[in-house]
């Protein structure tokens, strides 16, 4: 597979006529070959153009065909898992065997969204059978199931280079459902993407579908993105990424003249309450489980524990310098871009203006924006609740390998502390089952913040199951009703259909009566 | 049931320091007694604090006594049938045998969401158990179900004063999920309104439930339902009404400091496409069932088929000169506001100069603004599909008895046609078999427009079902993922919450292994 540096636009390659940039590598700083062309907006209008073409076809392709597909996909992904590693590698300096890892993740996200879709039932079929001798007037033949929005705007994420970024997620979910995909893909990692576009390209010709089913559009700057969450044939919006980045691509499709849906998985700081428990079970332990969680990827996971909550307890100042141990200890990380790198120094320097930087960084400001522009040091800040409450916006997320530990005089402080905070993708209580039997209220509170409640696990691993919610109220996500990992993200694509007084033959085979998929449905609101 | 004009703060009721208004007869245009108070700005914030606090217990209530709760205030509407069937018409001029039948489509309403939930399967609980053997990391246990938002904001809508106001289907839909509810009462039947929130009020007593679970608050204006949109304790709105309304509403919570889920249904043509075989049937009967559905309630429903797409056929004159003439032969209707009167008068005025007006009306300019204020003609435009194409908002929703006869060379021009529809709630064909058959790709486009598809019927019959969708994409609903009618409309207000590595006392009952509730689960993506 050799890298053009061209967007795909359907099964065609775009042209060099668009903008030049270069991925570069975090380790060093050098710029990487080749060089890629952004992407022109006649590209954009022929790519939204094939993908609305697309839509009869694709939309109405059985389950059996998309299954089929995302195996292909998922297959082409893992026949290139060493192409894929390195390349992702060379523009992430991330580790090879998470990179590794995270083709395997990549294959099973599209496995087990072809398993849903080969399946079927994940369409919610609902018939209410005529009833023609109803007073005063007759029931009418109602049926209703999910059918797919029409195009999807895909924005890649820098931090998952391959799970969330152009054959990630977002992608198989949206493919599943039925819906062509347009992704525009993260310039930090372009040669990944486009490796990654030509093996869902090569699935497409071998599955012989429409070929606006799926493209993938180069940009170095943010116009391309936002002509394509403006286009009014795209129907929905997926990304994953900054606050900034995800309330601006909200904003634009709430302007819309006709607004579509969206989803942005945003900002997250994923709130830590630390239980007696937890300490009795040794402070050093659980420093080394905590350190470990929020340096993950050099912190850089949307489910980075942020903010952790401390009461006064025997142990919780030993505890505390265990942590302090680990992180002065710690060799400096390698972040994925310059910006990410700079903007992490800027926003540890600001809190230190205004909280205890509890460990000095090793590097100079010098080192730091200097000859290693893409490195940093782990940061520990503590502050005091008493502090968080009159200043909310500490608790708002640093993207890279840094925590803040907030003192509570005891755990009764954690229900106001809990009541505070702003949606999370995730809440996590450390202790024993006694301290979580005492602290059913916090839990309760805590359901009501974040999309998934964790009990003695750290929230950086994130399965991808049938029942993961990787969401929450924002600013973690724009809509809390719906999850992007986990099957239950086809959800964000599809919307209800109804058919009423339909002969049988003009039904979809979902609806109709003898049930030729063998799906679960619902008829009159019960199960079959 | 004594009215005194006054909003209801939870339990309470509302002071008499805000603007007052009444409510108009639109028969004769003469205003209604008693004098109604405005909401303050202090009574919408201490409803909002109340409904916060209420979420801790409410949402924890199990299904069934939600259930029994829902119950409660369906027969409080039944018992109280005549007097509120009463007060509406006085209030809406809509026929006492609709209303009365409202009566009992809210009561039905309300006990529909109370077997959903007193059931339970509804919150789609979802186990994914420990692998505590996977390879090269256990997986933990996951575990999801649905949880209520929060505080929703519910906007009575004018055309349905009980089954789409206090107690209607947003009201029903939202306590159904555990959301606490305050209504932003539409003021054109604030006395309806005040009958339905005292019946609620009542069931709220009655049930030992916390009293921010509910309130309803006055308004003459647009102040306070402002304020509602944007406080920050609510956590969702729900609205049904106009496009302008609908549309200031989808922009108020997307610039939220905090975006939160917004359902609005708003405007919709409800297109018909009008196939040889309907014709055959005979073209009086024809003309005489869409005038029916066109004119039903005053024009006045979200469904009401605005635009009717006729082929040239061997009997589309005839069946025009029956249309015609039904049109002609029509009484004036009695529109529900004089807001409404002037703007379908406008609005008709403004379209008789860009297309043909088929009947010219029987009132003047005068009688229509001056003596009978609330009265309005029926009133048939005839256009051709190359000036509709040319001139899309020719398909723009007149809300009133008013239909737009788009006339076309052949059925083939109804792809063109369709293609062309923006998203409306309902489209519909008329025609035989044979007709349906022919026309697949028709219905295939007809799918993405609209929430519900119909075969010879007519739109303005919605059954409250499990199958029902009243939705559709942009303009009709702010997201075609959602409906408001039937059982699928308590979706809008729950979202997934998961809980990772919980023991099993810890869990909500829908979540336990035993699975004490009996109800349908997907364990590891299978029904259980």
């Amino acid at each position: 597979m050799e890298l053009t540096g061209l967007s795909f636009i359907g099964t065609q390659r775009g042209s060099r006529d668009g903008a030049s940039f270069q991925a570069f590598a975090p380790q060093t700083g050098d710029p990487l070959q080749p060089v890629f062309r952004s992407a022109t907006p006649q590209e954009l209008d022929h790519a939204a153009r094939l993908a609305a073409e697309a839509v009869a076809s694709y939309s109405q392709t059985s389950g059996k065909t998309r299954g089929a597909f995302l195996r292909h996909i998922a297959d082409g992904f893992e026949s290139h898992r060493d192409v894929l590693a390195q390349r992702a590698h060379l523009e992430t300096a991330l580790p090879m065997p998470r990179l590794t890892g995270e083709v395997t993740r990549t294959a099973n996200q599209l496995r087990m969204f072809a398993g849903v879709v080969e399946e079927g039932s994940w369409v919610q079929a609902r018939i209410d059978p005529a009833l023609p001798d109803r007073a005063p007037l007759p029931r009418p033949d109602i049926r209703s199931m999910l059918r797919a929005l029409g195009p999807v705007a895909v924005f890649g994420a820098s931090n998952f280079p391959l799970a969330f970024s152009v054959g990630g997620g977002d992608t198989a979910s949206a493919l599943a459902a039925g819906c062509p995909v347009i992704v525009k893909a993260h310039p930090a990692h372009p040669g990944t993407s486009e490796l990654a576009a030509a093996i869902i390209n090569e699935s497409v010709i071998a599955h012989d579908l429409h070929p606006g089913v799926f493209s993938m559009l180069f940009d170095s700057g943010v116009a391309i993105g936002t002509a394509l969450v403006k286009h009014p044939l795209i129907r929905a919006v997926a990304f994953t990424g900054s606050l900034r980045g995800g309330r601006a691509i909200m904003d634009l499709t709430a302007a819309r003249p006709d607004p579509i849906p969206c989803f942005t998985e945003m900002s997250s700081g994923n709130p830590v309450f630390i239980l007696p428990g937890a300490l009795r079970k040794g402070p050093a332990a659980l420093a080394q489980s905590l350190f470990g969680s929020f340096t993950l990827g050099a912190g850089q996971f949307c489910t980075k524990p942020g903010i952790v909550f401390l009461a006064e307890a025997p142990q919780s100042l030993a505890f505390r310098d265990e942590l302090k141990s680990f992180v002065e200890q710690a060799h400096p990380f390698t972040l994925l871009t310059s910006g990410i790198a700079s903007e992490y120094h800027r926003a540890t320097d600001a809190r230190a203006t205004q909280v205890s930087l509890t460990v000095e960084p090793h590097l100079s400001s010098e080192d730091q924006n200097g000859s290693e522009p893409f490195h940093a040091q782990a940061t520990l800040f503590t502050t005091t609740l008493d502090q968080l409450l009159r200043q909310p916006d500490l608790a708002d997320e640093i993207f890279g390998p840094e925590t803040l530990l907030v003192r509570c005089g005891s755990t009764q402080d954690y229900l106001q502390a809990a009541r505070a905070l702003a949606g999370h993708l995730t809440a996590t209580v450390l202790g024993d089952e006694d301290d979580l039997a005492a602290n059913r209220e916090l839990i309760h509170i805590l359901e009501q913040k974040a999309g998934r409640v964790i009990f003695n696990g750290f929230p950086t691993g994130v399965e991808v199951t049938h029942a993961m919610v990787h969401g929450g109220p924002y600013p973690s996500t724009s809509d809390p009703r719906f999850t992007s990992v986990g099957s239950l993200a086809i959800y964000r694509f599809a919307r209800p259909v109804c058919f009423q007084n339909f002969p049988q033959t003009m039904l979809p085979p979902e609806l109709q009566d003898e049930n030729p998929l063998a799906i679960s449905r619902l008829r009159d609101g019960k199960p079959e």
